[in-house]
């Protein structure tokens, strides 16, 4: 028989004022230690409680035997002891009444030997009838940035900035590649969970749980293969106050074979879960980077109200290869209004491509005329939205600088993506800044940038399919 | 009447003993300020002549009322003075035999002004007759690093490494796109050529200059428009000594139009400049960052023997990612040989995926494992390709240090992309030395990775369409 998981409440999983560790260490070789030091190093300001019955204390916190031992309530247990330990483990955390688990241990359905997925299914549903939700098996853990909760094995987790992105993942792996990521892009992340095996937790609950989490306004997932794709679209299906995008791997007939090793479901049929994605409102990327791409330019960017894109660049090549994609996507190169270009045309000389894209280079110099060019395009109706292009140069140096006031006061009424390079130290305060301030997404390519501008309109029409503009 | 370029000898222009900068300036709003730091900072080690009527010295160094009044040889003229300027500019120089000019000034075909194309013409005509090879006009300069030679007006052209790629482009912007990306994903380059309007020096002189130049080894091309793309065909034409790669905008109806603008040639059908590159040998790639990738890969990796790639990655789904860009760009998974699996398999505990992709994971405390398995598999004859794939967490901190030593050691006698991702400072090092030394190409995500193989595979089959390994 199996026990319903719609009833489990995530919130005290995510939000504990108490944490222990099962199986904390000092050991290096011990994936016990590095959890410690997720949960010390990360900041977080409840009670921190190491279990071990070997020692006295861990990283100078008291420790004990088990977790019936410890004398006050614990919200969230962390268990990373033997597989062969954690029937007895998840007896103690119901008697203790631990309201959620991340199971980090692996050796269970994923194995060879399938003995592991028998065991995977008692765990669980011993985890259902204690209403105990579980992350996990087989999963680095998960952190919640905004509270400072790193209850994972990497301790640099905790160095991604806190957003509004919320990465759910099938893959310890991509979490971790996204992270890395994120941290020189300046994508900021409000949660970033390992599902692992999905042991009572799979998609269909974290979707639930953070369409109503107001720290998370764009979910991104990256999925192998599921057990039951139809919760997932049903928990997704006409819910569309927060974006939802995923990637997904298994094309191959490989990977496919890979999935079932890896978390032990069959990655499936590409194409039927593209088209059923799509019809929930799930929107697809194509790789790890275009997911990240795209989830930090929902985070940060007003939604276009049309597919049409103004290229502004400093340099007609780069412009060029914007465009190439802009077109290859079935977007349109918007066609500026009369006042538009007449007022494009009075701030550039004539060897200048004064139409769109439009070329800004002979007015380097003249920081007035790029500002007068970007809020003429800005403000023109017929513009969705606008692609800033900047490749420095030393005689361009202050062009950016001088802009970043007027970017940050207008701050994105329409898109602004951007691909603003320069050798490492001459650019990244303003980029900073202008992202920190969400006046910009930057990204380092013309065509990334381009991709990420299609894939936000393609992703709005797919939302506001009547064509209205959406909010 | 026009006058054949074919004689032209672009040696001393890219290696000159002495180097005019003609509207040299100390005043940063002017172009002539960067190129003469451009060429100060960037350590040239000849002579370096300043001139401007106006004044007696520039940055320290005595200054020329005009090149004729100096009384040495100049093999190296770099023009930024107004257009109007130029045709007395180019009488000076033919009186004194100088050898080859960079004519950054722009203003001629790419104008609406049809007098800008007359004039263009003159000088044209001019250089020939003279037997001068002139770089533009309508461009940054060029660069060769194996000189010290900073011939444009961006000094941070220097801080670009000494390599094997040359790259010509038709675009400063994307010349500048593509410096600024190498730095950080250590790219070495020979030459960085900003070919402008192609005044008597166009893709064609350049790969024929550059077949025969022993600085690179691999020929980077970024295209927009030609007025004769049958010349670059039969330059490339059966010249499989170095590798010639190229990425081509213009295929959107806008872009063709901004080409025409830019460097006044229209960009032309798409599909056919793809055709015909394919049939002379030159591998298209399909953006500036592939473009970037797959000419680094080039330059450092070994050809491999056909398509059979086997992925060894750190966690299950980067390999999946991988696995399904191998798959779906027509290469294949390769089957390990009974020894080869039957030695990974001792490597790992059952709990592993153990056949291609191989998930080391489990072995991550166990360096010699680790080792054990990349060495099976680099030593497989059924593996022409190896992606190695590792996401770093604290508890793998070691596991790329403890195998760089075996990797430097087994030098690429088989092809090695890797993507091995951390946050900042913790493999940075490692990584350099393994890239400094040619011992691998590491790429931000596994599917970039994946991409950069199959493009690698895939050029290797164009060159050797009869399946015989290349050297």
């Amino acid at each position: 028989m199996t026990i319903k998981a719609n009833s489990l409440d995530l919130y005290p999983l995510f939000n504990p004022q108490s944490v222990a560790v099962i199986g904390a260490s000092e050991n290096p070789a011990k994936l016990g230690s590095h959890v410690m030091r997720s949960l010390i190093e990360g900041g977080f300001a409840g009670r921190i409680v190491p279990v071990n019955p070997k020692s006295k204390a861990i990283m100078g916190i008291a420790a004990w035997a088990s977790v019936t031992d410890f004398p006050e309530t614990l919200d969230l247990a962390i268990v990373v002891v033997p597989a062969k330990l954690a029937p007895s483990i998840f007896h103690e955390c119901r008697q203790k009444k631990v309201r959620g688990m991340v199971l980090i241990t692996a050796g269970f359905k994923e194995i060879e030997d399938p003995e592991g997925g028998r065991q995977q299914d008692r765990l669980r549903n011993m985890a259902l009838e204690a209403g105990i939700p579980v992350i996990g098996p087989n999963t680095f853990g998960m952190i919640n940035l905004h509270r400072n909760l790193n209850a994972s094995f990497t301790p640099e987790f905790s160095k991604i900035e806190k957003g509004k992105v919320a990465l759910v993942s099938q893959s310890g792996g991509i979490s971790h590649l996204m992270a890395f990521l994120a941290l020189p892009q300046n994508v900021r992340f409000s949660k970033i969970v390992g599902l692992g095996n999905r042991l009572n937790v799979d998609f269909a609950e974290m979707l639930d749980f953070l369409m109503a989490d107001p720290d998370t306004e764009v979910i991104a997932l990256y999925l192998e293969g599921l057990d039951n794709p139809g919760r997932l679209l049903q928990a997704a299906a006409g819910r569309r106050e927060k974006p939802v995008i995923a990637y997904k791997t298994g094309s191959a007939r490989t990977g496919n074979q890979a999935s079932l090793s890896h978390t032990g479901s069959l990655a499936g049929n590409h194409a039927i879960y593209r088209g059923a994605l799509h019809q929930a409102g799930i929107f697809y990327a194509p790789s790890s980077q275009a997911l990240l791409d795209l989830a930090q330019v929902l985070s940060v960017c007003a939604r276009p109200g049309g597919p049409r894109v103004a290229i502004l660049t400093g340099q007609a090549g780069p412009g060029m290869a914007a465009c190439d994609v802009i077109e290859g996507q079935g977007l349109q190169m918007a066609t500026f209004g009369a006042a538009t270009q007449a007022a494009i045309n009075a701030f550039l000389p004539p060897l200048a491509m004064r139409s769109n894209p439009v070329d800004m280079g002979p007015a380097w110099y003249d920081s007035g005329a790029i500002q007068g060019i970007v809020k003429a395009a800005a403000e023109d109706d017929g513009v969705d939205g606008i692609i800033l292009l900047m490749m420095f140069a030393s005689a361009n140096r202050e062009a950016l600088p001088n802009l970043a006031p007027f970017l940050l006061q207008w701050q994105q009424r329409k898109p602004v993506i951007a691909c603003c390079a320069a050798p490492p130290g001459i650019w990244d305060a303003d980029l900073d800044r202008l992202q920190q301030s969400d006046a910009l997404v930057n990204l380092p390519t013309p065509e990334r940038a381009a991709e990420a501008m299609a894939a936000l309109c393609r992703y709005t029409a797919m939302i506001t399919p009547d064509g209205r503009k959406s909010s």
